[in-house]
This record gives C-alpha cells, sequence and structure tokens, in this order.
C-alpha cells in the first residue's frame, strides 16, 4: 500500500511540516519505501518531483521538507509497490491533460484486473493498477463531457460514480487536482484537518518536530491538510467515510458526496 | 529553440555550477523561459524535475541550482517553446522504459511534419514534436532488438542511424541516457569539456560565478559537461560536429560516430 498526502489553501502555503512527517514513513518510521513524488500547484503552473527512491533517505526529499516552496495545491505519494517494479515512471503522481488543464492524480490501494479497464486515447507510461485507473478516469470523463470541464456538480458526481465502480476492485483512496480543486476520494482511509484562525501548535507524529501556525500564518489563512493517517499527535483530524468524495477549494469543503446520498441517487435513477 | 545541459562523471557530481549558467538562460540571460527538467541518476535510479515556470524565476531551479545533489549522470533542459503549448507534460526530460530501464531524453531543435513519425506501443503524453520523436526512437530500437539491449556499438549505430533520418526533418540536438551512458547527437550546437586532474578555475559565462574546482574535486575525478552553448569563459569547450553522435561513460567518451563514417557505412552498404 501506500500513503498519500494533499493540501488546499487560501494562500500560498509550504508543505514542509506535513511532508517531514510524510517523508519518514517512507522507510523508518512506515514500510513505504518504493518512492515517492510530489505535485506542486500555483497559480494555474504545476510543477514534479519524482523519486523512486526512499522518502527517508533521498536527499531530495530532504530538501523539499526543508525549503519552503508556497503552493496552492500540492498532492503528495509515498509508495509501498504492489503492482509494478520501483521506477520513476511508476512514481506517483501522475498527470494527463483534460479540458485545457494538467491533472495530477496519486492512488492508495490496490485493484484487481485493473488492466481490463479500458482505455483509448489515454495510455499510461508505467505498469501499475494506479496510473491505469487514472487513465480510465480521465478517458470516462472526456468521453462523458468532451471539449468542455463541466460544472462541479456534474464532475463530482461522475467523479464519485467512477471511484465507486473502482471500489469495487479493491481499495480505491485518491487524490486528484486541477490546481483550483482537490477530489478526494475515501475506500478505507483518508483524514483531513482545516487550520484556521486562531491558529495553534501542532506536533508531528512521526517527527521531533512542533510547529506554532500562529508565528507562519496570518488571521486570513484557510489551509487545509488531507492524509491518509493524521500526521500529528495533539490535533483532531476528521476520518473520511467509506465511498465519500469530498473537494477542496481554497482549503474550504466545496462538494461533499457520501455514500448514502450517491447509492441514494443510483436507486432513484434505476427507480 | 531551447539550451541542453547534460553531465556524465566517474564519480557523484553535483551539477550547482552548470546548472547555475544553464539556469540564468531561462528568462534573464537567454530567452528559454518556457519550463525546465532535470533527469538525475544515480547508482542506476533516476529521479527527476519538471517546472513549466521560467527557470530564472523558479523557487524550485533556485534550490537545484543551490544544492548539491550528486549524480552519475545528469540530463536537463531550458525550453523555448515552439511546438506545444508551455505545461507540465511538454516540460523535458521525457523518460521510457525500454530492456528493463529507464530511458530519459531532452531534445533541442524543430522537427518538420514530426507527428507523422510512426508510433505503435510508445504513445505521448503531451503535444511536442520532442517527445513524439523520443517515442518513434524507442519504438524503432524496439522494433529492431526485441527485448535484450544490444551491444554498445550496435546502438550507438541505430541511434546514429535514427538521429540523422531526424536531422532531414530539421534540428536534432539530442541527449538521452539510460543511467549508464550518456548519448548525445548534434545537428547544430552541443560543446562539451571533460574536466580532469589538475583540475583549475572556472567562471561562468552567465553568472558572477567562479569555482576552483580543485577544492571540490580528487585526482581521480574525469567529469564531462555537454552544453548547447558553453557555459564557462576561460575553459576551451570542444564543438561537435553536424551529425556527430558522441557517447560518454564514467566522463569518458567510450564511442564517436562522425557523419563521415556513417556516411560511408551507408554507401558501403548501398554499394
Amino acid at each position: 500500500m501506500c500513503e498519500l498526502l494533499g493540501m488546499s489553501a487560501n494562500v500560498p502555503t509550504d508543505i514542509c511540516f506535513s511532508f517531514s512527517g510524510l517523508r519518514a514513513r517512507g522507510g523508518r518510521t512506515g514500510p513505504h519505501k518504493d518512492g515517492w513524488g510530489m505535485a506542486m500547484y500555483r497559480d494555474g503552473d504545476v510543477w514534479a518531483v519524482h523519486d523512486p527512491r526512499p522518502s527517508a533517505d533521498s536527499d531530495m526529499a530532504e530538501i523539499i521538507s526543508h525549503t519552503s516552496l508556497k503552493c496552492d495545491i500540492v498532492i503528495s505519494h509515498i509508495r509501498q509497490a504492489n503492482v509494478g517494479a520501483v521506477s520513476l515512471l511508476n512514481t506517483h503522481p501522475f498527470s494527463r491533460l483534460l479540458w485545457g488543464k494538467t491533472w495530477t492524480y496519486a492512488h492508495n490501494g490496490q485493484l484487481d484486473d485493473a488492466f481490463s479497464l479500458p482505455i483509448n486515447h489515454y495510455h499510461p507510461l508505467g505498469n501499475t493498477d494506479s496510473e491505469r485507473a487514472f487513465c480510465w478516469i480521465v478517458e470516462q470523463l472526456s468521453q462523458r463531457f468532451g471539449e468542455v470541464e463541466p460544472s462541479l456538480e456534474a464532475l463530482s458526481n461522475a467523479l464519485s460514480e467512477l471511484a465507486l465502480q473502482l471500489k469495487q476492485r479493491g481499495v480505491f483512496n485518491m487524490m486528484l487536482s486541477d490546481g483550483i480543486r482537490l477530489y478526494c476520494f475515501c475506500t478505507t482511509k483518508l483524514h483531513w484537518i482545516t487550520r484556521r484562525a486562531p491558529f495553534k501548535k501542532a506536533s508531528l507524529s512521526d517527527e521531533d518536530v512542533v510547529i506554532d501556525f500562529k508565528e507562519v500564518t496570518t488571521d486570513k489563512d484557510v489551509v487545509t491538510v488531507i492524509a491518509t493517517q493524521p500526521l500529528t499527535q495533539d490535533e483532531v483530524w476528521q476520518q473520511m467515510q467509506e465511498g465519500e468524495l469530498c473537494v477542496f477549494e481554497g482549503g474550504e469543503v466545496v462538494s461533499q458526496i457520501l455514500p448514502t446520498e450517491q447509492v441514494e441517487e443510483q436507486q432513484a435513477r434505476v427507480n
């Protein structure tokens, strides 16, 4: 399996504190030593780092965990390989072009028979079930909505529906972003916390690091961090439900589809 | 057009000095402001950074130019877009899997009608002529040699032949690596320098930076740097010939195919 880390903020914010915690789980406090990657969005641009070495040992990860790179949205992933060798091309996050924007995605879990998911235009570069599922999602969205990006509501519903289909094949915890919104889907484990004024101190669970968010924020800042497991030991994280899709923009929840709603909607359609 | 930077060394070496010079050309001393990227190989692993922002302004490029990340081989590229929008997926270097290894490639130049180059298995993610040509090269090598990597001689000959075909479509300056060797092909501009004992001082052309290589090397170090234009003002760089393929391993030239040899060989075959 793997671990995911995401951030959505209303002001450019660095991920150093959270990534320091995640990074330790890549070979030191956790077994996810088969590479790590990070996509960082700011003002619509996205840049990325992919490194198949253990994040706990990587000099590149060391830099990222100690240098303030201000971002609006971050998706990061540390890998424990199951399907696909340890290599650059199998290192999350993956990116594809859709509706004129670069969409970035990372997955935690394992999917049965992922390679039977039909694809036509969007091809994987590596050989993970995760990238195959991403190509299938992008292809489905492209087929469904054509050249024009749909509304938040329509896209959230479509993503929820597609993710529930993938969930039937196994574990599908997922983060997806276009640089404006961060879409998160939970099968088993995703936790999130929104930090806003009055800011407090927080201590990492995996490293002996304490931060006083008061010292690095203004009263207007809203920053949400989403992670497979809570990264701090003295804050209350919310756990996403099985089958829930939650969408963040500027640090706030802007769409949430709970599994019961989706089931009711599907049943209503059947009826 | 774009600029290329490569390094091959017999001992893990950082690219900070050379990249500081290249980076300035990405929006400050040069017009190549449409993104930059770097693939870094060490002990067979390759990690990569891709950033569509101008290298002269990028905080990520600032880090890379000031942090010593020791590598055996580096391929870096700063882009001045002609074909394909400025975006993450159009940012060099590109990577593909072949013969069980991750091959990384960057291109400077422009190719006529690149999208007519036939591909079947290796698909581009972005929409540059450069990536299309790379997919075609990998596909051709895969078809020609099957599952097993050929000898250095056979591969160099094949690459030279393919590169000369691409050169007929325009400008094809190229770097390609598997983490062991660095293959460079020149159409118009590629220069290289091998630094070895006795090491001296060198001054960048684009930045007010001087390095005394004596202070950062041992007598056994051999480091070759290859760049579109010489990066230093007080060293003698060798210029590659039009149509030349030069292969470096551990900082040394291990194969060199000059255009005349290739032509003679082709003529011999025809005869």
